[in-house]
């Protein structure tokens, strides 16, 4: 057996089974001993980011690692941006990146680089295997190092050399497995402390306390105390729908979220940092807390801590009844009529929704009216963008979609942010999966004209507006969609959308909608 | 004056005109001072290895930088693959990345990532803008870092707060212009030496050696001497075509490399290093120079020395003649026909070659024939995969357009490569580029097919076949483009693609060929 073949043997043996490729020269015994390994699935993706983020809305679904399979530093380099969004969503994904034979790198051949120095912002974990008898353990650190918790992306360099040489076997050890840390009782009390004051509150969650049990232990805390409950802007997956407890999300928006924060002397954090503007402006803190409010840590962000567990100790110090979580009502919109705009969208998305959906959200300035839309509708859950890199919202629906064989995953996209992966579609068509993508289409990075109006940089003139402006020429994502073998139509108005919405939802396999919004 | 407007006015003043863009919040100041300074024409590309590849084929066509505009670290890993290709062109480009405002940076953001650490693998220089008073100094250092000789990559990093604060002027200190060094008479009296020695030797040339000046010496030289003249296999930039002196191009396999080096005793590296192998295989070495033969180097590879000065001190130390060299006749291939192979393709190619043609080659294995097909056409510059990390044909041929606007592009592009930046068909749109786009649509990673046969890996399997298989779906190219707004056609036949080619090479703007070759 050698190395490649052991490696990927250690992988399945680590629970480790599907595999998203992008493979060159370097990975070929890789893609050689596929054949030898058939529990690994491999699944092509045609650009990396297709395969990272794929990676991403796999293990975010999972809780499990998949890998991935890249093709040097180059390689790496494409995948970069949404190992990012992956590390800030705390991912665990096994980051296998192919490398010259090691005796090749003193020639220094035209694709080496520095592949340390590029994946090291974006590892939580690295090493480069130095010997085929060191690849089992390798392989078991690293997925280790994934799973957490918290999840991590965990980078394993693998030579050429390494994958080829024979790799005498021996028994894979033990995965070795954490258990989340209970959060000591002091720093339970202390909230509990804080949350009695009487003085105004505010318990912030994210991270791993945004699915059904840290959600509702939150409720009940704040029901029990009058805090005010908020959700980080971007989480990695939200668990929503009627029979949940609703939760509002942190504004994008420094202004906002200021808003949101306004007169709080407690702040509650669940795995969620102190809150921070995505960027920051003249004249606008860039750090969110308020002046005089005290900062309580339940749960350290990204530690690893029991969240939600911690919230259920709070919940019952502080005495709050076992049912006394508010629970969403069921309530959906109608069917919206006349202009397609986001809005109207917003409102067919609301009312068609399927039980059980997983919507990859990357709508973003046509996001807003979603989640007020679908917050009575069937339990779903709602991926966000976690780190801020565009380009996330497909490779992380189609990841999502190989996770979930049975749950209808709803692609929501901006036009803008379609363009840097578009790629996923033709994964989506080779694999089957049932995803339906919708692309917002408004012909303008909308989002940056926001922010041009909102960075103090006076009045645009039309070169400036001219960067932002998408629509020349048109992207015809009905066209770009049928191109990588998935079916598409488009809509302009807001029953044509619907229309096209419901046959999408009702059918199986990758479907795209190319929403052409009215334009003002 | 702020940082962002004395940033865009200092490259102007620097003689750096064109900006590739894909800018992001943290960059919308630089946005907003595009109408203060209108001398700078900013370029949209949708994905920012678009914009790293288009300013490498700017830069090569030109001399001289362009500058990119990215977003953050996220936005700087999108570039990364074309800019390592740039490296090892030796292009320049003045890389500017945003950053956040430096004051936020301790609140850590989401899309905050280290992005020294990114930039340092791809960049021969390297800075963060400390403040608004160092901009200026900060632009004209990157200029010149850029320009070298050698070109290079020189990132200079503005956070936000630099952007847009007020950036006092002064004078803008003149930019520093390095000549080519002269290569010492003793460097060029041993290469002669070893040429008059009457043992086998070979020319090996690249980098600056490779434009006419260069090549013409050095085939002074070898007809002088009886020695074997080469060219590097991936040149930035080859000027070739009737009436210039032809080079063979060292093999892409290390077996025929060897075979074309083979018996040679004196080796003269002429701004190229000693050749090594793409890949290293088991049982084939990677550093490619014959036992016992003996390298001399005549101009050191990315040094900035003169080496087509040294070439033609060479020549005339050897008492070549001054009309020593052999140059290439004039002769074209018939129009095909019957079947659409690889080798049709590249033979109506050469018979429809326009005058002036810059080619932009990453046909990979398709590309086989072109180079025999197009020797005897009109003077031309072919353009290489010059550090073998794919997605860069197109993006360089949107450059090169940009660079060089009455000269016909002609942009060959392997299927696979094409759809790492396929979105540069929007900015040739856009633009109104005159850029031919020809894809060899095979369906298959077909060098991947052959390393894989290649590597040892023993008798791949259907798994591991199934990897680099991408006819499932089939790739419509033409529907890609059209969705991109380009013109766009499929050829099926030797015919039709020769109506299809000519017709495009015949009117000015972007257009598609979609070349479906014949499946075995």
């Amino acid at each position: 057996m050698n190395g490649a073949q052991r490696l990927i043997r250690t992988l399945v043996d680590c629970d480790v089974t599907v595999c998203f490729s992008n493979p060159g020269t370097s990975e070929m015994h890789f893609v050689a001993a596929l054949d030898e390994v058939p529990e690994m699935r491999a699944i092509l993706g045609l650009f990396e980011g297709v395969v990272t983020g794929a990676a991403d809305g796999y293990g975010r679904m999972t809780g499990r690692p998949a890998a991935t399979l890249l093709h040097l530093g180059p390689g790496l380099g494409n995948g970069i941006a949404n190992l990012h969004n992956a590390r800030r969503a705390r991912t665990p994904i096994v980051n296998v990146v192919g490398d010259h034979a090691s005796y090749h790198l003193v020639n220094d051949p035209p694709l080496a680089a520095d592949i340390e120095s590029l994946a090291r912002p974006v590892s939580g974990w690295y090493r480069s295997s130095s010997s085929p008898g060191a690849l089992v353990a390798d392989t078991v650190d690293a997925v280790a190092a994934a799973c957490g918790p918290p999840g991590a992306v965990a980078t394993l360099v693998v030579p050429a050399d390494v994958s080829w040489s024979d790799a005498a076997g021996g028994p894979v050890p033990p995965r070795p497995t954490r258990e989340p840390r209970t959060v000591a009782d002091e720093v339970v009390a202390d909230a509990a402390k804080a949350l009695r004051s009487g003085e105004p509150a505010v318990v912030l969650i994210g991270g791993s306390a945004t699915r059904r049990r840290g959600l509702t232990a939150a409720s009940r805390v704040v029901n029990a105390t009058g805090a005010k409950l908020l959700c980080e802007t971007f989480p990695a997956s939200l668990e929503r729908g009627a029979g949940l407890p609703p939760v509002e999300r942190l504004g994008y928006l420094a202004e906002f979220a200021l808003a949101q924060l306004a007169g709080a002397r407690h702040l509650v954090l669940v795995d969620t940092p102190a809150p921070v503007s995505f960027f920051a402006y003249p004249n606008i803190p860039g750090y969110l807390v308020p002046e005089g409010c005290q900062v309580h840590v339940l749960a350290e962000a990204g530690s690893g801590e029991d969240a939600a567990g911690a919230l259920e100790a709070l919940a019952d110090i502080l005495g709050a009844a076992a049912d006394g979580a508010t629970l969403q009502g069921a309530e959906r919109p109608e069917r919206p009529t006349g202009a397609l705009t986001a809005a109207a969208a917003g409102t067919a998305i609301g009312a068609l929704l399927p039980d059980g959906a997983i919507v990859s959200d990357e709508a973003n300035t046509s996001s807003i009216f979603i989640p007020g839309a679908t917050a009575g509708g069937p339990v779903h859950d709602w991926l966000c963008l976690t780190g801020g890199a565009i380009g996330q919202g497909m490779p992380v629906a189609t990841g999502a979609a190989v996770a979930c064989p049975d749950r209808k995953v709803l692609s929501l996209e901006a036009d803008g942010s379609a363009m840097y992966t578009l790629q996923s579609l033709w994964t989506q068509a080779r694999e089957g999966l049932d995803v339906t993508t919708v692309v917002f289409n408004n012909g303008s990075y909308a989002i940056l004209e926001m922010e041009l109006s909102r960075v103090g940089a006076g009045a645009p003139g039309p070169l400036a507006h001219g960067m932002l402006d998408i629509a020349r020429p048109d992207l015809d994502f009905a066209a770009l969609a049928r191109g990588m073998g998935v079916p598409a139509t488009r809509a302009t108005t807001a029953e044509e959308f619907t229309v096209a919405l419901e046959r999408a939802l009702g059918q199986e396999g990758p479907v795209l909608i190319d929403a052409v919004l009215a334009r003002s």
